[in-house]
């Protein structure tokens, strides 16, 4: 049987080496990297290294090699340069970028500071959360991979929400921590090892663009919701610690069957027992999303512990999950 | 002039190896180990390394020697044993465990799941927080020294609860983060290099013994305080994230002159301008206590971002602050 | 078709970790947890969570299962307890410890400082270093896996000493360092976080236990080999630069050639281009022994930069690789 | 009594930084910051924080502050630039690059590959490794501060070569390891957090630019001399692991002889017992270089371990050092 083709653009980046891994094990999807911008800094490799097979960056490239579907691992900026020509190729799209993710131009403006040149294709792009927008994904042209926090924390607090089970007007806190390579390859002084290492800093607060994601997801405004952004010196992982306090009457029990009416049939999402909290190693290589909670009846406080591989289920993982809907393979291929 | 004298039990742990370090430096005091148990796995030391001197760890050494302070840098079942016959030889003790820091016998029994043995003293042990207990500490014979969790939190939520800046109803989440020296020098599984390194976990939520000395320092209830502690991949240091609500009118000036108003004077305690942030690097290696916050007017929500170094303002230096006190030596003396 | 069976003892070491994880993505083999000690520190893990299937560490278990392959990623002195059992159920065995690894009891006695009680499946066991000794591995019975360090260094240095371009007069140098995981998942206080990060240690010189393994695999006397063993602050990998001198003569090209002649063929062998060393990042997470050198041809001077994950060519993938030789798999399945 | 004055150029770096923290708590001398190229990186600093005093980076301004010494903590092309007006300022000059260590014009030109522009006043510097070249020091106006692997390097070597412990034909092998700061506060691909963390590489084989120096220390040839400098995934600290083969009838005590004869005296040398090493925590935040070994008198193989700090004796404490010689201070003032 003929694979399928996945063009890579941006692939030098830590979200594109992931998503190389990932596809080279992929037994459906062949990988091609789109050679858009050179990265004269690669390591050195073994003699007769065979990376997968590498084209220009271009339309007419794509079009031509008849490609399936083509990543996006690429700054915003460039992904709106890049969707439309891939798409006039053929090929469908997946954006890791948050060019696609928000509702409206104006949004958009706000949040990353910059005109959006596609508003035709922010219209009809997709989100590609698949454990909510599942059957969307399915039908979709263009899709926008969710950011890594959001996707943690949405998949954490919807379904608390969705049952009634958050005092929404207490305000929800998510408190956020990440791996360094969330912030990409490009050195910076603040990503550089004598910076962050033996070190812990929190990096933005209230402002990060991720937020408008999480309200979208869970219906939560933003005066509700406050979140931070932290540094953790490692390489990958994310865990966020989300409180809430639920109305009188909740029970640990309630919250529970919550979760489990969400999740008990979704192959990423995966539950503790009251108490038990995942953490990075529960996750770090893989495209689970582990939820863990803990509750006090008594006062109504309400604790979730959730964890991600940033470059996983945040990133790399979640756009093969995203492909494999969109080009009608089983949703877990390649993926455990 | 002769130098004061102070005795140091538990000192291979990693709050006694920094209490050593600093008294070394300190112009008034010298430094006197005190042998309780061996600890066989000392480092090689270069040839003629000559340590503080030592004596035995008994009443009958420390009275001979006519110490002036004993540190206890013990496990609190240690120290319970050791503070009798240390005050009975005519020294003050300073504690670093948590043996003499709650108000009752009871208190103790429910966080600490045992009996308190020492209930006279633990009734008139001084808690050790100077910028809020000063005048106190100053004439007490038994201090104990607060711990580091509550040592940032306490000074970062006092002064808003107090000014009336803190909607206490919609309660307090202090989301803590603390390098792994704060669990002892004991090797465990948990605290092994392998299970930390590349690993971010959440260990204890809500239930943790740290949370009633937050309570007591702030007049917060238990019901409105949340507070979660997370192991972070490096040796030392204390972040905390807390956030809150305001009551309306709230304005980020109100804040900042709170925090001015309690601590302009205060020699350890330093505030940033609105939205800027300590990091663990800020503060360690040091006994200063950073206090930076960021507070949206329009929905009311504040976050309060503060850094110790847990082996520092959390622990020996805190200590040799309270000693100060105690010797009525300049309260910065040793420590700058 | 049915899959053959692999029991591993000891599963709940770093090495039989990595065995559980390689063993679950082999497509021919199916793992089987022997219970021999219960390990109480085990990981929270997500509701439903399936290991492989267990049984009891006995004989009897594994004859009634019919095991293929037993696996012993366990001490020393309990893989001498369990070889015989084991073989007398009919199961093939390879032992990662250094049981079975040396030629004589006698000099089991001298580096491991302990009777050997098994002196005739000493004499019976196989080396298990597929690249030097193949044919005898599949026809083996016992296996003894070889020692990480041994691996990477026998690896670097046989060719160079087999085509005559070491004056091994002069001695060879191998400064070896190796991650955390390297030295077991029992807690001591070598291994604990805060003595190991931010610190770099050499701890054997000489006289590590691993030495006889490189003599025995290079023809080297001990008098011409100087090895070091050191701990970097890593999970994982082993990097290893070994220096000689060649005899006059001798060219880049020559070495290259050496080293090309053994193991151009070779899946598990890559090797650079003169002048190209790989790090960890090169080998980790990989069954793969990676090897750059640099010669001045000039002086005589050479080195040779060896990386392998000791986890991976260092202890549970080179098991596997001997594994699929006992059962006539190809010998790179489930590696790759 | 009026302090002395130290100018730092180069002050946001990590050396810079490092003598800043020394220069603070040393009781004679006063730093003043050079205002030569600005960071706009800078962290977040407290409310009301007083660094040092600061002056524009030009000899008239320190001519007119009449500064006593000025420190360049610079890249060495702009340490050729800054010492000649600094010197004709009438300061003494202290630079850490390495613009003035080498002996020639001709030698610089072959390992910095650039020319130097100040052959007048690389004749006239005067090499700063006091243990070394104590009296040379003390009447020098132009000061070049030692590279920090030649620091340990020709401390660890000197000594035996000159007792005729070493056969320097067999050679003599430096394995170098460093933290990431040795590499400067500049970021780059191969200092950022994740290229670093959990790998451990080797970037310099033989021609690394320190290797003239350690020649120059200690009478080897280049062609007896093979030195290798590699990264740890640390923030500061030198290990270098030294193997040497020794003349017939050599033993231990003669070892231990020749290091006692160089440094009983010195106060920032210590040694260790046979068979005992130092490890980067032995030496961090000191100026201290410690010197272990062990040797096999049966083989004549043997090893030194040495550790220094690198900001520490590698640099900046270092440079601390020869300005205290400089100034006619005690050696050790601000340094223990």
């Amino acid at each position: 049987m003929n694979k399928y083709t996945a063009g890579l653009a941006g692939f030098t980046g830590y979200s594109g080496v992931e998503l190389i891994d990932i596809l080279r094990r992929h037994p459906s999807v062949e990988p091609v990297l789109l050679e858009h911008r050179s990265d004269s800094n690669d390591r050195p490799l073994p003699r007769g290294f065979q990376g997968p097979r590498r084209l220009a960056c271009t339309g007419e490239a794509v079009a031509a090699a008849k490609l399936d579907v083509v990543f996006l691992a690429t700054h915003q900026g460039v992904s709106m340069e890049l969707a439309p020509p891939m798409l006039a190729a053929g090929a469908k799209v997946i954006d890791l970028s948050g060019a696609f993710r928000l509702g409206t131009p104006a949004q958009f403006q706000r949040w990353y500071a910059e005109e959006h040149t596609q508003p035709g294709l922010l219209a009809e792009a997709v989100y590609g959360l698949p454990e909510l927008y599942r059957d969307k994904v399915r039908g979709a042209r263009l899709v926008a991979n969710p950011g890594c926090y959001p996707t943690a924390a949405s998949l954490a607090i919807r379904p608390l929400v969705e049952a009634g089970l958050v005092d929404v007007a207490a305000g929800v806190v998510c408190d956020a921590k990440s791996g360094v390579s969330g912030a990409g390859r490009k050195p910076t002084l603040k990503n550089a090892f004598c910076e962050v290492t033996e070190n812990f800093s929190a990096y933005s607060a209230f402002g990060h663009r991720h937020v408008p994601e999480v309200l979208m997801n869970t219906g939560l405004e933003e005066a509700q919701f406050s979140f931070t952004a932290q540094l953790i010196p490692v390489f990958r992982g994310i865990l966020e610690t989300i409180y809430f306090r639920a109305p009188k009457g909740t029970s640990a029990e309630a919250i529970a069957a919550a979760f489990d009416k969400r999740y008990t049939a979704e192959p990423f999402v995966r539950l503790y027992d009251h108490g038990g909290f995942p953490d990075l190693a529960s996750v770090n290589h893989s495209n689970y999303c582990d939820i863990g909670f803990k509750f006090d009846a008594a006062s109504g406080r309400g604790l979730v512990v959730t964890a991600i591989d940033n470059l996983g289920k945040g990133a790399a993982g979640q756009a093969v999950q995203n492909m494999n809907l969109l080009l009608g393979l089983p949703e877990t291929e390649g993926l455990q």
